[in-house]
Order: C-alpha cells, then sequence, then structure tokens
C-alpha cells in the first residue's frame, strides 16, 4: 500500500469579519504511519458549525481556538480504510473529529462507531448527533416549555432550530419560528409542522412576530441574537426562560453592530420579567441526558414526530464558501460537506 | 375628636432623570370617617427604597407606576391611633402600605401586627422585612452559593447587599462587598465581617476587583448594574450565577449610559461561561419561602451572625432629598425617614 495522504485545509491566520479565503492554505500531506490501536480514516462528510466561527478566533471562549497553521476542527462521519484496532476493521463507519481534511489516522477509540442500519450515518452529525442534542437538551433542561406555552426559535430552518421546534410541539406548546426567505418559511410551515413561521426579513416583522404570539413568548430558544434576538426578546413574558447556544448573527461583528440595546436594556427587561437567561454548552448535558435523547430522538424521527433535512455541498475544497453561507443563513437544514463517497447511500 | 388630617407627598409630574422637588407637591388634606374594621394609622417610619424610583416612571415594569396626583408609594411602619378594627386595637405597631404621609386610613386587615419585644419595629421594613428577604431568597433560591465558592455583591453597605454577603458568609462561601467611599469599606470589613472590601470609586478598582477575587466570582448578586456591574461580570467563574434585582445605577438613566457595553456582548459573556442571569421580585418566592426567612433571619440577628444599619432621616418633608441620596449612594444602611416619634425607643 502506497503511503496514505491526506488534502487539508488549514488556518493560515485569524480572519476579521467574515473569514476570507486568504485566510487558510489547502495542502496535501502524507499521513504517518499507524501505530497499534490506530486506524485509517476516510472523510466522508465534514459537519459545518456555527461554533467553528469562534474557534478561528482567539477571543476568549469555552474552547481553545485552532492554532495557526493547524488544520479546521471539526465532527466527521469517515469509513476506516485501513486499521490497527480490532474493535474497528476496515469498513466500520464511525463518528471523528478529524476536521476539514480528506484522511487521518486517530487512536480507534477516539472515533464512536456508526450503524448504517440504524439511521443513516449522516445524522450522527445532524438531528441525532451534537445539533439535535442541543435542542433537546437546552430546549428540555433550561427552556422547560410546559403545554399551552409558546417557544420561538430562530434560524428555525437550520438543525438545531428545527428540532427545537418539533421536540416544543412534541410536548404540548407552540412552537412559532423565524428564518430568512420565504422557502424557509415554507419549511418551517409545511415540513416542520411549525405553527406560525415568520421571515426576518420582512419590513413588518416586528408586527408579524407581535401577531404570531398573542399571548406573549415563554421560552426564546436564542441561537442568533442580532435585531431577531432583540425583538423576540421585547415580547417574554413573566418567568419566561431564555437558553443561550449561540449567537450567529454577531459572530463575525468585530464592534457591536449599529442599534444593538445596550447591556443595561437588557438587563431590565431581565429584570422586570423575572427571565432565566442561561448560556450552555451541549457538553454539560452528555452525561446526564445523552441515553435519554438517544432513546427520544431515535424514537421521534423513526415515528416522524421530528423531521430533518440536510444541506449537502459537494467536495472540501468549496467548505469555506458553505462556511460563510452558514454564518449569513444560505443553508437549509443541516450542512454537510461531502468530501467522499457515501457507500451505504 | 376633630377629623384628622394627612401631610401627604404626591406625584405631581414624571421626574426625567434624577426627580426634582418640581415633580411632587405637598398637601394637608382632611381624612374620610372610618367604616367598619378601619383604623386611622400615624405613620412613626417611611421606607424608602431604589423600587420607588420606577414607580415615578411609566415604563414598563413589574408594577403598575404612581398615577400622576396620587401620593408616593411606600411601605411604612406605623401606630394605630383610631380603630374600628377589633384585631387592630389603638396602640397597636403595625407594618402598612400607605406611602409618603403622616397619616392614613385603611382596613386594619390591610396591616401587618409588629410585636417591639421581638425585634425593633423599624426592622420590618429592613432587616427583618423586604430588603432582607430579597438578599435571603435572591442569594438561596438563585445565586445558590456553595462552600467556598466567592459571592460578589454592590451597594453592600445598603440594606441588601449587607444582608447577601453575612448571609453567604454564614453559608460558608468568601463574600466580597463593593461600596463608595472609605467610610463604607471600614464598615463592611469591621460591622458586617466581608472577607473583601473594595471601594469602586477607586482609580484601581477592576484590578483591586480581581486581587480580591483570584478565583474568579461564582455569584454576583446584581443590586446596582452600571460600570461596577460591567466589571464584575468578567471575572464571572463557568456555570457563574447572577441573580437579578436591582439595577439602581441605571434607574435614573434616560439614554445609555457612555461606555455602557452592549447587549451583544453580556450575551457572549452569558454564552461562553454558561452563565444563569435570573431576574426576581422577592414577592415570587414569599409563599414557599417567609416563613423560613422569618426563623433563620431573626435567629441570625438574635446571635450577630447578621449585623444591620439603620440611617434614619428626620422628617418627611426630607423625603425626597433622602431618596436622591439613595440614587447616588449617600446613604449608609438602611434609609428610613422619621415622620413622628416611635414611642417604642
Amino acid at each position: 500500500m502506497s503511503t496514505p495522504t491526506s488534502t487539508q485545509i488549514r488556518l493560515a491566520r485569524r480572519p476579521v469579519g467574515e473569514p476570507a479565503d486568504s485566510d487558510f492554505t489547502t495542502e496535501t500531506v502524507g499521513l504517518p504511519e499507524l501505530g497499534d490501536g490506530d486506524v485509517l480514516l476516510r472523510t466522508i462528510y465534514l459537519s459545518l458549525d456555527p461554533y467553528m466561527r469562534g474557534r478561528m478566533s482567539d477571543a476568549k471562549s469555552y474552547a481553545a481556538p485552532v492554532e495557526i497553521g493547524a488544520v479546521m476542527e471539526g465532527a466527521t462521519v469517515c469509513e476506516v480504510v485501513e486499521s490497527r484496532a480490532e474493535s474497528r476493521p476496515v469498513g466500520t463507519f464511525v463518528l471523528a473529529y478529524t476536521g476539514w481534511q480528506t484522511h487521518a489516522v486517530v487512536p480507534g477509540r477516539h472515533t464512536r462507531r456508526l450503524d448504517p442500519a440504524t439511521a443513516p450515518i449522516s445524522t450522527s452529525v445532524g438531528v441525532l448527533g451534537m445539533p439535535g442534542f442541543t435542542a433537546y437538551a437546552g430546549l428540555l433542561q433550561i427552556g422547560r416549555p410546559q403545554e399551552g406555552e409558546t417557544v420561538v426559535v430562530a434560524a428555525a430552518a437550520g438543525p438545531v432550530g428545527s428540532a427545537v421546534g418539533q421536540i416544543a410541539r412534541a410536548k404540548g406548546a407552540r412552537a412559532v419560528g423565524i428564518a430568512g426567505g420565504p422557502e424557509k418559511v415554507r419549511l418551517l410551515r409545511e415540513e416542520f409542522g411549525f405553527d406560525e413561521a415568520l421571515d426576518h426579513r420582512s419590513p413588518d416583522f416586528a408586527a408579524e412576530l407581535k401577531a404570531a404570539t398573542p399571548d406573549g413568548v415563554d421560552v426564546y430558544f436564542e441561537n442568533v441574537a442580532g435585531t431577531v434576538g432583540e425583538a423576540v426578546m421585547r415580547r417574554m413574558n413573566t418567568y419566561g426562560r431564555i437558553p443561550v447556544c449561540g449567537l450567529v448573527a454577531d459572530y463575525n461583528a468585530t464592534e457591536a453592530r449599529d442599534g444593538a440595546e445596550p447591556g443595561p436594556v437588557l438587563l431590565r427587561r431581565i429584570l422586570t420579567k423575572s427571565l432565566t437567561v442561561r448560556g450552555f454548552i451541549q457538553d454539560e448535558f452528555l452525561a446526564d441526558h445523552s441515553a435519554d435523547f438517544q432513546r427520544d430522538m431515535s424514537g421521534w424521527v423513526a415515528d416522524g414526530t421530528v423531521k430533518y433535512r440536510e444541506d449537502v455541498v459537494d467536495g472540501l475544497e468549496n467548505a469555506l464558501e458553505a462556511f460563510r453561507g452558514l454564518l449569513t443563513g444560505r443553508n437549509v437544514g443541516k450542512l454537510l460537506v461531502q468530501v467522499s463517497e457515501d457507500p451505504t447511500r
């Protein structure tokens, strides 16, 4: 067997604002020999997720940034193509964290086996993976929607938002989804079954939001922030809950948005409405809730309670452009880069 | 008996910024005859509290504003001087909500009897009343300090802040108090037993705060906001808790402070540190926790675990100037207006 190589996208410098092509380099390098327990992986899907913008930056965050010169991080769905790990024979499909590259050598125990007979392997980075668990844990552990309450989520056509809305409905709450553009709004209503779907680009957005939430908002699942988040916060009911799992609209921001509400305004809302605002990273809930999640979410996907959608972009060379689109809402559904063929489809 | 009269301070118009003398009128009016069950009260103490600034304004809040022309609201400690209520004979001391006036006629059942033998009657609006309960419920139900954790509170020489610090210490946490000026800072250390006491007027405040919280901050009891609040938020540890019961520094604000951090900065802190920020009004906890509070706090006051201090201003005519001082931190301890003689002292 010839020495395996990997084509890799590496961080060349820290982007200012929107990540530019020149912030990255693409290199093809030889991979190391497999040690005992190692596997050689071929990347099938690379998951693109908003948190990656934070990893490109060295601002303080909950995780260390990607080093300059290092391969961009990311979750991947891979096939084992060479193995020195008994539990991961050649042909096994695994969930790994090998990043923006075509191949990688990692210890087999750093991967999780996937069974294509149970669910499509791509769902392990989507509805049955981190985005689905973010929705499940944040909504149920922090948002705690009660029957008849109103739950609002933005980026509602995305993998987290669409799951939030559908889980809210499964729990008897009213789900109001916000997305950008008529195609997504239609999808929210027709595919994901939201009770109300709003286009945040509408010039009458604030009035439409008010009409769609006649009883106010009890749970706002905050995953975008920006002007949409501020509009929803104005509708919060007393004792409302705001799980905060992302602030995509502000991720590229290098300074405060024009017209962004000052912190004192937010605090005043929190005080006068006795709101609970709680930031979280899904990891926090893994130990206690991942078994429940796998059971509930697999069941809901199987019986159609929760539907999901994927937006698959072809070729690693298109990953960066797709990632830029993710931050501005161009994708519809879970964004994946198809790095090589999926033999299970 | 001659028809009783009351001298009243009434809201003449809504203050813009700091309340001015011209925003109020003083009138002496005849009071109605007592109906069955009514009592005529003589005000001994009027409690001055920061929430009153909100009641002067018609901005949306958790309570309706005082109507223009109406007597300013407020809790009072009174003596019954005439009675048609069997359970409130003449000479009874009561907690009432009769506002900024010398006398009032109210139903006896709208008052709470006070026993001067148990505790000084003035404590019913201080350490054993709403401010003490605000500290107790907010700190223990939302802040939930654990042994060895660091609790920070500002306005720490005030009735809420001083109780927060002392309760935190009673629960085994480290208490860091912030106040304005050397006299208060000395009081925090020597009278209230804070582990660290800081003067927010110090030019090196941020550095001193950092030195005083070497392990970061686990609980920030937010009762002032402003630049002090923003400095403390920068020190929060992962999973920190921020009970929000007041924003005194911003109460007079008609527009955002210069340099006030934008909401997106606050949300980013909440996200990256998995913080819980929870607004509350003490009423919310009354049903479940007031019995525990009366038991615990009376015990702590009796055995010296919790000390309190009162700042008594003489004469209803000085109430407004004293209230302005409250919003800028001139008082030391619980601010009371002595409206008439306290026969129990």
